[in-house]
């Protein structure tokens, strides 16, 4: 833990709901797709006003997402998710997820997504926001 | 469609929820993992009591999940998923998703899982059992 | 279903998802209320532009929600959610839900939502369209 | 604040998911009977194993559902679930919810449920167990 800490210190704390869990008594595949937005969208918020933008009809959409599932996860449990950027390109960019398990002490589950910036009135690709760009070339690894 | 159809004359229909459009006003990008795994297990159970299998303590377990956007979906639609199998090997395999929209007569999602067959009271690896694994053979295009 | 099809020969059809059961290994409680709004959805949408209506801004909010689960539901079901209105009022109504099981041939489950005319933009209480009001009055046992 | 954190000093906290909102750009009316769920399952966690209960195949399941929207929750936001109990009978209990918004300082929303005692494989109510019915009555206002 000391040392997922140290590598994502900004982690986004997500409490697993009983209600996660599937009928095979683990939490649902689909899940962790949920708690990757929510992570995502907590730490774009932290330093830039993403929902502001949503509203303003603007905003990277995910075109791809992935996850690598290593170990159960079961409730109660609160999931840290650290995450970090690459592959950072004119219109679009890569996150990817570190899932770790506070109950388990270690990664249970990694993912990525890519996003890409759009504006949905106009309906087509638009460059990345210079501050945006920033932020993700922070969180660089 | 026409063409959809002859590829996947078995393709499972899904409604799309309103409630599965999130705040930018199109599908959220997790609920396409909860229509393939719909589609994955009405699949199996077609022909396979795989929720049966589930309740004896064995069936497979999704190690990967991917899926890629190409297209928003809206409210009100019908999609169908399409499913073929590949890299079927002892104890593995990967399923493909393919979902056409009704309403836009067209692919709009693709995407994949890797289904590993899982012992849960052992909590180990098991091979595949020959009826699922003749299943994934037809399966394969 | 005889009798009920002939009390609701416009019920919506709402397949269980295997994965709205929890680990309890029955339809979890929360899940009805996402049947709920399928259907009360559906059911407008049938007769009445209510998703055009949101996109203007306007439409009914849910005020209140209620559902009583008289037996479990298992996957794999199709339900077949029929609804009635209530106590229309100037701004406000009353649906009413009666969710019956295929699989169980008989109901497994009621609700009511009040529904509240709403301007978001204003976002005040607004009194209910005459197109909407007639559909409620339609819908009344 | 104050005043609800006397009245629910063990308050169980609740994230809003970005995710959580649909289309009208407000947290959607679903989503508050998972919130309930949390709440309901982390406070009975606490002093008693809720969750090795059902794993035995006991426990309360919900019978009864309902919820009052006062006034729309959107992201980002966290929410106190605080519970109290009433009308404790030999085999059911109601549980009352009031969610305090913390970005509106106040009560956004209030519900309740009840819950009767199960045997899951028996398939039949049983009498509340005394250190549940015992919990129930310190809960009560």
């Amino acid at each position: 833990m000391d040392d997922f800490n140290r590598r994502y210190p900004n982690a986004c704390q997500v409490k697993v709901a009983w209600g996660d869990m599937d009928a095979l008594q683990h939490v649902n595949n689909v899940a962790y797709f949920r708690y990757f937005e929510d992570a995502r969208i907590e730490f774009f918020n932290r330093e830039f006003p993403l929902t502001d933008m949503y509203q303003r009809g603007i905003g990277p959409v995910i075109s791809e997402n992935h996850a690598s599932y290593r170990r159960p996860v079961v409730y109660p449990d609160t999931l840290l998710v650290g995450i970090y950027g690459s592959d950072i390109q004119e219109d679009r960019f890569t996150l990817h997820y570190e899932v770790f398990s506070t109950q388990q002490q270690r990664i249970t589950t990694t993912g990525s997504s890519v996003g890409v910036m759009f504006n949905f009135a106009q309906g087509k690709k638009i460059p990345l926001p210079a501050d945006l760009r920033a932020i993700l070339q922070r969180l660089q690894q």
